[in-house]
């Protein structure tokens, strides 16, 4: 009881503080949800819908219309109840649509369908969301040539993707991209970095406070000479197929760029290790990627080493990769644990990994958590679950083992919530 | 205290299910025990007590009395008294045979020895065993050359194990094994794949419900061009020695064989991954096998790729390999979370991983446990003990943090430990 | 209420007990501080505080005074209050030096700095650190051509230390070394077994009770044909730069004949498995090392079957690591689970790998805990972790999960913490 009331007090201070959300997917043009089309649609529940039967066909027929979407994954929800993913969704349910059964199914999905859908209608839904989950600033992840324009960048945040750069240079679209964005045709080594700077400038002078890239198991960060970048980039652009060892010499290449680039721009260069794109390839979009877990950050060990000015967050796919990067942000001054990614996004594991976490890296390094959401909506119940397991950390491992008052469990909360996500990326 | 209370209410209703083992090595033929030595001549313990010290001579000695046996078995007991598997011993004296004590010592070993023996000398002891236990059905792990005959299906379910064919076919007495079982010569690989359909004919037709087999943590199943088939195939009739390729060759084809066999029939596929054979080569029957953490699923991805109508229930070896089965599980419609398998089957692991399948599988896609079992006696325990963690998970994960109601949480409990074993394997 | 009186009682019997701390890295010459600067010099805190912020050149400036040093890493301490590292240190000021503030900081540290000097000043401050941290002996890790004078070896045991051996012959040093230790010039392989043979006579003879050593991820024990070992050796000989094969042969050569030295001398073998030196060559004295999760115990499979008369204490660094130790330990009866290493040495970490050893491997096989200290105070608060630890598992796991009354659970925990010490070291 004592311990589950000092908990409860714990996760109230925590719940009061207001956040900055630094790592999500959000479209700064369309933020918040539209009707509950747009949440179930997250991949998340049409995935778990599919793995639990439903076809795929069924879920991204074309031209569908959202309520039906939403009745057909409903059929399926009794499947997943269980799941984190549909508490989630409850728990929006309950605190934006005033929904109060424990289960959403054949008989009350409609009602709710269409009370959300008035909700969302209202003009100042998107300012009541934010208000409502307590976002003070929500960071996107902007494709390389975003223009950045029409939409509050002190809100919503820059930040520089650049999976695409690294890992599809190759493609004719992708090059393309690069020429419009800015101006530059890249001819050969020279020029791709002249244009990769190009964006660094761009995005920098809107307010970006992160370059961002996810990386498959096997990547391996190395500097390339630049006669071997050279050969790579000339038969990118002859439109030849690279030869798999070519093209790990043009990404290491651009990978390495972007990393002087971060030095040169003071952008953190946010890492996120570990997933293997397109393994299900008959799975529903976004729900066809998985992982290799023998992975480990000894590849970045090069990286690390030459870019001691550069801040690396680094999240980590695997649960089984949590006590690498404890042990990397423990010794590299530049690396720092960051929030709790995807499959390892649950419960089970962000309890072992932020006890862990807590226990051994300095607190100044540490970014609690992002939601990685693409709707405003799922802030709060994303934010909510990690708070309720941070607060029973600090409650179980600080204030009834250490003997730390709870003022003082509750600020280093606060510290891993918000104020490194200040400190790291800058505010 | 509340929480134990809870605990306890959800472990009484789940005691009151009645199961389906769906996997265990029993001989349908001598289900139960005969005397102590039956249940203390499992692995489990002469391995523990040989690695306590006890050489392997003095335990398979020639021609041991089993009584004898046990009373060799007993020295080491106390040096074993802290595992998990001494404590199902126990369990299982204490409820088959009223046995008191808190330890089995030199003591008091021969009058429990001799009650026991009394009492499986009764008629009905093996009713009496299913009875005590819970046990409605258990699924039997068959040598592919099994006639299947001399003992109920509808109680024993055949289950086709296929490992002697994917990993054995270079021997000659597995090929002799081969042709007497089906009557077909193996001549090519077409006739390869003939005896196996038959296998498959004779096993459906007498009910089994799974093929299975056990992998080594390097097999990569991979679709063979007929012709590399082919030419394995007769390297493996030539008598020759394999080079590793050819007999890698030969394994992804009979096991690409046995998948499409798992189409045809529709039988579940039941893939144990990862343990290495014969590892401490000094050790005791059965205990000589260990394994390589440094496996993945992602080199299943084809095989899930290619058959969507197979359902594969997987187990995993390694503790570290369970975040990649939910996520694989979670991802792909064909892949199901199966059981806490040997070296992972103790509590640490299993609550772990029972949370963590929990939280992220459709419910419906979990076995939530089998007892693997060699002697009828040991579902009790076995399941006792998986019980106790699966109350605990569901009442802290589920009645507490999610606010769940207790029946909510024992239906989802009932689930795992039974409606998906007949959903799965159909009965 | 209940468990938490139970865990204090059984912590207090453990707390009772008398230690042998059968790993450290205590100079018997300096075993004791003489300052605060000597125990915050421990890489420890000089690498964290170097990880939150404090530049290598600031922390290791040539001739710093210790109080100066002291001062500035003061100034990071703040930033480490959540690690387990600080709580160590608060643990030996408070008990050592009355220390009663919940911070070292800016106001506090210079009189603090002062008393613990006072306090260590003291003649018989090493006795008086002895005796309150109930320390008994302290195993030594010391190098090959340490001439074991000058202490009292019943109190600091030696032990063997061979890296530098195995993986450092190739250096003229290390010959040399070896040469001036043992008397004997290594000509080619045979003269070098017989020099390593001498290290052990005269190891074994001052009471040495293991040889130790610490090993990459990578590295794969292997028995080498005498050819192969006498090219290698020459090669080494030559001071021409080796291969990496040669050198790995040279290595394997070198270990191997450590393995039977053992048998020979009936050393056990200390295998500390998984460290990856100077990953982070910038990092400050001690603080650059890390690890790759990517090994395997499979790697010894023919070590653990070629000596079966030499035990293994093993420790492993990465957590992921820890159910492969359980389970060779629990099939190898030559394995032996060894304390809880360098990045899982943390209570996430510790707690976890506890609870599954305690299931699953013999109780006499098991090595609690060491502490891996540099200098004699960290023994109070590492063992003071770990006891809490230990006796959380023994309340929860054993008491009130299995039954066990309170004294069985005591007498496991000691059998762990002290007697199985003295059963595999000798004593």
């Amino acid at each position: 009881m004592m311990s589950s009331e000092l908990r409860k007090r714990i996760l109230d201070e925590l719940e009061a503080l207001v956040l900055i959300d630094p790592h999500t997917h959000i479209n700064p043009h369309a933020a918040a949800s539209k009707n509950l089309g747009d949440i179930m649609g997250y991949h998340y529940y049409t995935e778990l819908a599919h793995s639990a039967g439903l076809p795929r066909e069924q879920i991204e027929e074309p031209g569908l219309d959202p309520k039906e979407k939403v009745g057909r994954l409903v059929t399926k929800l009794d499947d997943l109840e269980n799941t984190i993913q549909v508490s989630w969704l409850l728990e929006m349910c309950r605190e934006f649509f005033g929904f109060e059964d424990t289960a959403i199914n054949a008989d009350n999905w409609e009602a709710l369908y269409d009370k959300a859908e008035a909700t969302m209608a209202q003009p100042d839904w998107e300012q009541q969301v934010l208000k409502q989950s307590g976002l003070e600033q929500v960071y996107l992840t902007n494709d390389f040539d975003d223009p950045l324009e029409g939409f509050d960048t002190s809100l919503y945040i820059p930040c520089l993707r650049t999976d695409d750069l690294v890992f599809h240079f190759g493609k004719p679209e992708t090059r393309e991209r690069l020429q419009k964005a800015t101006g530059v045709e890249v001819k050969d080594a020279a020029s791709l970095v002249d244009a990769i700077g190009r964006l660094f400038d761009h995005f920098t002078k809107n307010g970006a406070r992160a370059c961002a890239i996810s990386l498959p198991p096997d990547f391996s960060p190395q500097q390339v000479e630049l006669s071997d970048a050279e050969a790579a980039v000339q038969l990118a652009l002859s439109d030849e197929i690279s030869a798999p060892d070519e093209s790990a010499t043009l990404s290491r290449f651009v990978f390495w760029t972007l990393a002087e680039m971060c030095t040169e721009y003071k952008l953190p260069f946010d890492l996120m290790i570990g997933v293997n794109r397109r393994v299900y390839e008959g799975g529903v979009f976004q729900g066809q990627d998985l992982f290799d877990k023998r992975t480990s950050l000894i590849l970045y060990r090069e990286l690390f080493n030459a870019f001691p000015q550069v801040t690396f967050p680094i999240s980590v796919l695997g649960q089984t990769s949590n006590q690498e990067l404890v042990s990397y942000s423990w010794i590299f001054p530049n690396v720092v644990t960051n929030g709790h990614w995807w499959y390892s996004n649950i419960p089970a594991y962000i309890e072992q990994d932020c006890r862990s976490r807590l226990q051994a890296v300095p607190k100044t390094k540490q970014i609690g958590y992002y939601s990685d959401m693409y709707k405003l909506e799922f802030a709060l119940p994303k934010f909510a679950m990690y708070r309720r397991i941070l607060a029973k950390v600090l409650a179980e491992d600080f204030v009834i083992e250490r003997g730390w008052s709870e003022q003082r469990a509750i600020d280093l909360g606060k510290l891993t919530l918000r104020g490194n996500v200040e400190a790291v990326f800058g505010g």
